[in-house]
């Protein structure tokens, strides 16, 4: 099994430049993949990506990480310091090591669009290709959809938390698993419905809006406070002051002198940020100081370890906030960081494939899923009619994708009227460990998987 | 603060190629860093990388992610695309972005070894830099130490509950965050005391060994299972069979059939795999199986959503493993998803500085750690001479690393040794709220603290 230390520079350094040279994949992908070959197994097989239900505390899931594995799959290719590293490892023939040189996805997939709510157990991505190539994207494809959908599916409730007036912002680069974690956090979030990233390299790649506050170190770098406020003001167009370094109490006294000396010369203190402390008590505090002050429109900006159900309990206990910076929380979907996403072979020459381990069983076959009225699904085999929306539809055919990528503001205007339009019982924030999903299967399917038992 | 939708290309595509045009930085350091600039505070400045305490259920900490992170400081600049889009933004002066076009990291770095046991509470990183340069790196730096270190942590962890014998894999790709956060995760376990990683990407980036097995979709994509076994054990050196794709019980049947045939021919069937349903009795009841028929050399290997708490459950309900797949619990350290480090300003031309938030203290000045024996910490101004070793050394100079990478192999080495020579009390891996650390701090650094109050 294990493989002998190979004789590479062992230097342990990161090269993201490098990331692109070669394709993320599991030992054994290959392993198998070279066994397929001697064997003959070359043939056209499908394998589906779904979600196993249940998912504790998700009512529903947003999918995304569509396009992202769309390029991933475009550009899946072995380079040649893959290949010589693989030769080293002692485990890969001549044949074989060809055959990967000159591999390319040369598949067909179909699957649902970035941002469609979507139950676990409902089939969400089909591939159909050459065996080896289907098994070898196997494991860049969970990575992928698994993480972004996951994401999406935190600030989705998030957005619910918060409502529809609250404006968000992802402040979760700093806790993210990693920099391209970051990117693909930006992504998501925003594709959910939030508003904007402070991730400036996300708004760069993605055209996502970015915004940024203070940082406490901003404040400490002046001899008081009050001289970093006027810094601030007079080189930030928009300033939100972070009035909690020392004493917040205090610090919305320096804000307001701030916001009346801006008034004087005709500007307008943007608005001020809570991010540590009783944030519920404290905005109330700091929103009647402003009032009274005579400043009704300086904005409240909250943060500190938020999340969905911190929003809930801020709001009800009477916290007034314009917005929201949530980080951690967010970006590693602190109540559930991973999502039990896998991608399992339902179809051969052999005809439709089932695995029946316990606790693990899949769904025989390609499949549709039908939304109805009221996000009540259908999963039926590929070729019945259904009744509603067909969910699936082919994204890639020959291994390229058949239409541009989403427009993500487009995607992301649905997604926020979808999920402010989801029935109260799929809308439900409350925990829950094995939530039930408005799944049926169409008797054809039913009976399909009765014959594979 | 929030700034017009760019007029960038909205394409949303994720271009891995790209990520090293642009350094990962918060919106917010930019803008920080231009009023510094305009306000003349362009002097040095120190600040200190710590993991707030308490973390629950984490008694130690595996420092981890330097190596990947000075890489990062070597590297850190704005590229043409960067600055053109930055000026889009309409947030920024042309004497500001005319720096950020110069801007390269010039900074001191003090830290810990890679693989040092440490506790949150004391300083692990100190940045010494002009202002401006040491307030960009600081979204880059958490990101990538704070995810390092908290799976070289969850991997440690692991290897104490699996014990020195036990054989153990990453296996996290297919559920980490990103394909970034794979290789890191790969580096980071094996750092902290894993054998091998699935991940052939992290193998060839970092010299560590690849391992793996065969997965249920390569059984399904024969007529049977035994056919299925059959072709993998004729095809690879070292076959590890999945025997759970259908029955377990009859999967060992056919696994020992196979080892026959195998044994007949001159070779020995390596190992079997598990992957569901109760493990602890499964094995024991496969160990029993694989003996009577003269296969006692056949290794067992255990996967399916383990984690320490699991394996530890899993050994004391006598189950038998030779090794371990650990995947999804490590690679998104499933108990703690995110580690609270943070990077604060601590020293500048005013002197030690400290931030006295509610909950969010942050010591003063430049501090040096002093490991004494047990794992007894004691944390003093750095230039007082405390007692035992210093943890934190120079690790760069005017922007550049004084020693090359270190040979991960010989740190996972030291990193196993200082595991199993943990004082009980450290080692023990019981779930707790609120640990307590054995940091000391020294009366110097205590009466500086309260000066600044």
């Amino acid at each position: 099994m294990s493989s002998p230390r190979p004789g590479v520079d062992a230097a342990g350094r990161l090269r993201l430049a490098a990331m692109e040279q070669g394709a993320l994949v599991d030992l054994y992908e290959l392993t198998m993949a070279q066994s397929y070959l001697r064997q003959g197994l070359t043939g056209e097989a499908s394998f589906a990506y779904f979600v196993r239900a249940p998912v504790p505390h998700r009512r529903v899931l947003v999918f995304a990480g569509l396009d992202p594995l769309l390029d991933a799959l475009e550009k899946f290719a072995f380079g040649e310091d893959d290949l010589a590293y693989l030769e080293g490892l002692e485990l890969f023939d001549r044949p074989f090591l060809t055959q990967l040189e000159r591999l390319r996805f040369t598949g067909e997939v179909w699957a649902a669009e970035e941002g469609e709510i979507v139950f676990p157990g409902e089939p969400l991505v089909l591939v159909t290709a050459p065996r080896i190539e289907a098994q070898l994207v196997e494991t860049v494809l969970l990575n992928l959809l698994n993480y972004a959908t996951l994401v999406a599916t935190k600030a989705a409730r998030i957005v619910l938390a918060a409502g529809a007036e609250a404006v968000l912002v992802d402040f979760s680069p700093r806790r993210d698993h990693g920099t391209e974690a970051a990117l693909h956090a930006a992504r998501a979030s925003y594709l959910a419905g939030f508003h904007a990233t402070s991730n400036v390299l996300a708004g760069k790649r993605y055209g996502i809006p970015v915004a940024g506050t203070m940082a406490h170190s901003y404040v400490m770098s002046f001899p008081d406070e009050l001289s970093a406020f006027r810094a601030f003001a007079h080189d930030h167009p928009q300033p939100i002051l972070l009035v909690d370094t020392y004493d917040p109490l205090q610090g919305i006294r320096h804000a307001v002198r701030v916001a009346a000396e801006l008034r004087e010369a005709g500007r307008e203190l943007f608005g001020v940020r809570l991010d540590s402390g009783d944030l519920a008590a404290l905005s109330q505090a700091v929103r009647r100081i402003l009032d009274e002050a005579g400043f009704p429109s300086v904005r409240i900006f909250v943060s500190g370890d938020l999340d969905e159900e911190r929003i809930r309990e801020f709001r009800a206990r009477g916290g007034v906030a314009w917005g929201y910076g949530v980080g951690t929380r967010l970006g590693v979907s602190w109540d559930l960081p991973a999502l039990g996403g896998v991608y399992k072979l339902v179809e051969d020459a052999h005809g439709p494939r089932m695995k029946t381990s316990p606790g693990k069983v899949s769904l025989p076959g390609r499949c549709q899923v039908w939304r109805r009225e009221g996000f009540r699904d259908l999963v039926t085999v590929a070729d019945e009619i259904g009744d509603g929306r067909p969910l699936l539809r082919v994204v890639m055919e020959g291994g390229r994708r058949v239409a541009p990528p989403p427009d993500l503001a487009q995607r992301r205007a649905a997604v926020r009227e979808s999920l402010f339009s989801l029935p109260p019982a799929l809308a439900d924030l409350a925990p829950v460990e094995d939530p039930r999903y408005p799944v049926e299967l169409s008797p054809r399917l039913v009976s399909l998987a009765a014959g594979r038992r």
